[in-house]
């Protein structure tokens, strides 16, 4: 073997979305180059090429110095055998990261900018630090609406675009902050049962206890190859699945990675973040569902509305038919909150079931009524009463039911945690409030939406009359360790208020 | 073995700042607790406790479903044998993490916000990720002066504070940018010559191509456990080592390692890690240069004036003597850039060499000359000659190599790096301007800090007149790849601009 070049080792350590190589300390590479511990290296092998995180390695049983090792997911992207020989060098820092540097000094940055900002992304050269510092300097204000439709086409032209050579492609979108507003899982079946193209992909939870494609997995598969979930739209007219195996706006999901763990979610990212996601599946028209309430994301009327010119600004200039619903966010949509619970309630709607939530069934048959007045011979208002008749004459179900079988369906068990605790009224009267972010982060420690199966079960919801010593919701959990977190941070703040009739909370928003 | 311990085991995997554990996929704990890749665990071992990044291993040899994975330096940290037996549970995040997204949104925060994000960075609580979203959050314009305060505050707290036990221990401090301004090292041996003490620490070079303790280490040992340094400060009067070593505002060292890759430096962080750092290493006097010049770090007079205010703000709040000196940043100082080739000037200036770099032997006897008027028994406008008597004596080499002896002498090699380049002038005429920035670039990419030989030699500096074709700087490197990058940018941006005597660029301040 040459000097120049090392054998590619495949290592066995699952570093996730980043790549991680691995040298030996005594390798004549890792001596001569001046590498440190944790600087990026460039690999290359005949054409292929890949940047990678480097630790070194002091145990030859892992690497020799003659070897490169990849970690899992560096080794299947350089995509080469075992043993094929590479050669390793200083990866310069993505040049991008001077917008960063300006855009952090607080300049005005260009659609060029953004661009080559997406593109860097895109081709994993950021590493987390830097998409960090991205997303903080871009967070919040700082952002412009010009910026922002740069940003959001920047993303948009990342990755692929999806064509259904259909001139009504709907979707819909909620900004999220509600815990139990699955309503995409009612609004699909009916949409499509109307004849309407709606393949809608949802992401997993980023900071709630459940996002649509958790909460769907519980019935069946949603981690679908896209020529399937193209055959799948095609039978059916829609899909609820995992939009993360696309390879649509990728830049969206390496920046979500970083926002995750960081619980940051700023306006701005969310609304390119939304639309670069929404275009390049291929929709033309888009609801998007903000809902308003003091402990919502949205809290103010006057900030749904610039949020809401924000997302129509950005949606003209890139094209796409968008309508914005302002919704009542006072409070948790259905009762429970976690995937599995989450689920049981759309099937209790879906099944016309008397004891399903009536506010999850509202609210979904008025986002599905919206949606269906786009189709042009659809009178208008006429929109409301043709999605009821659909649910009531039990066509959604069948649909939702073929939607299951076609992804893959799974064995249904509606079940919640075997660990449970009941959460009762401190004193007799009315609930006049509920914390959104409050009950979201019980049913995240008891586990959602990682465990399926743990989260909150609501018993009472605003307005209603409760005794002291009442239930009003239920925690479940799986493992005791969340239970035990759980349990003591519904102990120190339960989420909800019991007052008068006077004190309860009205919505901001009118329906 | 129970099933709730795992075995500990020894990875020799090199991650430098950053715990990782390995876990193996199929170990009961992986499985049972939902881990995911990448999320953070709490290792605990009987009283011992360590964060740990979480990395999935499917290969059994590395590590077994019985046994725990740490990389060396998490190893050494949680301090225990191999084989002793530990636990495993999810880390919550961070608590501070919830000030540093309030910091975000635009909130001003409190001296207990600041605390608390300092001991959790201390205690190695943030990912690197979760340590750029906080530097970006308040870089830049976004810390009031009473936030820096509380900053500087915290960052202090978090390490432990030296104490010398007298009442002038003096020290300078560059805020940086001007490639080859190495004063400290000409400052140190002329102030402890005089007899007065100073006990100087030094980074290394974090975005430049050389810092005073890359630079120092060619002549000299400046890796010193703390308890020689001490030693040699009582014997010597000074010192110059590294401050890495010694457990000095530990979440300084830590911002750094983010910062050093991101290349961003904020006036606000810099006035807290440099204020931090020295009240740590227990100075009570301190000079702080500010260079100003179009391509310095400091680009205005206006500029360095409300940098010294908040130099002098937080200084005077936390009770050190400080003074600033605004000095000429017009162009590197020097002749070398790169350790080696800035060493050998620094020799030059000791050894009062005619051909030694004028403007080197001048800065340096004006700041020691103000350090020595710290002394009460120096009579005001006297320390410049008393500087100046002590280097021309030949007391200050005497002093530089009774440090070297004590420090630990290296053998001493001026040679720089074999391969070197020669950049001519493209014109007659007179040298109008030097890009700082351009010349660091062009020394970092030859090579410099991390292979001492190499950078940038100064043949000629802005005032002197050249002719076409004349060499005006040499390039040095060691290492083929570095030596054609650094040719490259040499011949897409020089860095020189040489016109006629009218365009030649003045000095900002005045001497």
């Amino acid at each position: 073997m040459s000097n120049d070049t090392l054998q590619i080792r495949r290592i066995g350590i699952d570093t996730y979305h980043e790549n991680v190589a691995y040298l030996n300390r005594e390798c004549a590479f890792y001596r001569a180059e001046g590498f440190q511990a944790l600087s990026k290296i460039k690999v290359c092998a005949n054409g292929n090429k890949l940047l990678a995180v480097l630790n070194v390695v002091d145990d030859s049983s892992i690497v020799h110095s003659g070897e490169l090792g990849l970690s899992e997911q560096a080794f299947q992207k350089l995509n080469i055998d075992e043993g094929a020989l590479v050669t390793v060098e200083h990866a310069e820092p993505p040049v991008s990261m001077d917008a960063v540097r300006r855009k952090i000094n607080g300049e005005r940055l260009s659609q060029d900018d953004f661009t080559s900002i997406a593109k860097d992304i895109a081709e994993t050269r950021y590493s987390k630090m830097e998409m960090a510092a991205f997303l903080v300097a871009t967070g919040q204000n700082n952002l412009d609406r010009d910026e922002l439709l740069y940003l959001t086409r920047a993303m948009l032209d990342s990755g692929e675009r999806m064509n259904w050579h259909e001139s009504l492609v709907a979707d819909k979108h909620c900004i999220g902050g509600i815990p139990g507003n699955r309503t995409s899982m009612l609004v699909v079946p009916i949409v499509a049962a109307h004849g309407m193209l709606i393949p809608k992909t949802s992401s997993r939870a980023i900071t709630s206890p459940a996002g649509t494609a958790d909460t769907m997995e519980v019935l069946a598969e949603v981690n679908l190859p896209p020529e399937r979930l193209h055959d799948i739209v095609r039978q059916e007219r829609g899909c609820l699945a995992w939009g993360g195996t696309a390879k649509l706006a990728p830049v969206d999901d390496l920046l979500i990675s970083v926002e995750r763990p960081l619980g940051i979610d700023s306006q701005g990212q969310m609304v390119a973040s939304i639309l670069s996601k929404k275009l390049a599946a291929g929709s033309t028209h888009l609801i998007v569902d903000i809902p308003v309430g003091p402990t919502a994301k949205v809290r103010h009327m006057r900030q749904a509305l610039a949020l809401r010119k924000l997302f129509e600004f950005v949606g003209d200039q890139l094209n796409i038919h968008l309508e914005v619903m302002i919704t009542d966010g006072r409070q948790p949509v259905g009762r429970g909150i976690g995937p599995v619970l989450e689920a049981r309630d759309i099937m209790q709607v879906l099944e016309n079931n008397p004891d399903a939530p009536f506010d999850l069934r509202q609210k979904s048959l008025q986002l599905a009524g919206r949606i269906i007045e786009f189709d042009p011979d659809v009178r208008g208002g006429q929109g409301y009463a043709i999605a009821r008749d659909i649910l009531d004459s039990g066509r959604a179900l069948a649909k939702m039911n073929d939607l299951i079988q076609a992804q893959g369906a799974k064995t249904i068990d509606f079940t919640p945690g075997t660990l449970c605790h009941e959460v009762c009224a401190d004193q007799d009267g009315i609930v006049t409030h509920i914390d959104n972010f409050q009950m979201a982060k019980i049913a995240r420690i008891a586990g959602a939406p990682m465990d399926k199966k743990a989260g909150v079960d609501l018993l009472k919801k605003i307005g209603d009359r409760v005794q002291k010593g009442e239930p009003i919701y239920r925690v479940y959990a799986g493992f005791s360790a969340d239970f035990k977190f759980a349990k003591t941070l519904a102990a120190d703040d339960n989420g909800y208020r019991i007052g008068v009739e006077e004190h309860v909370l009205k919505p901001l928003v009118a329906f």
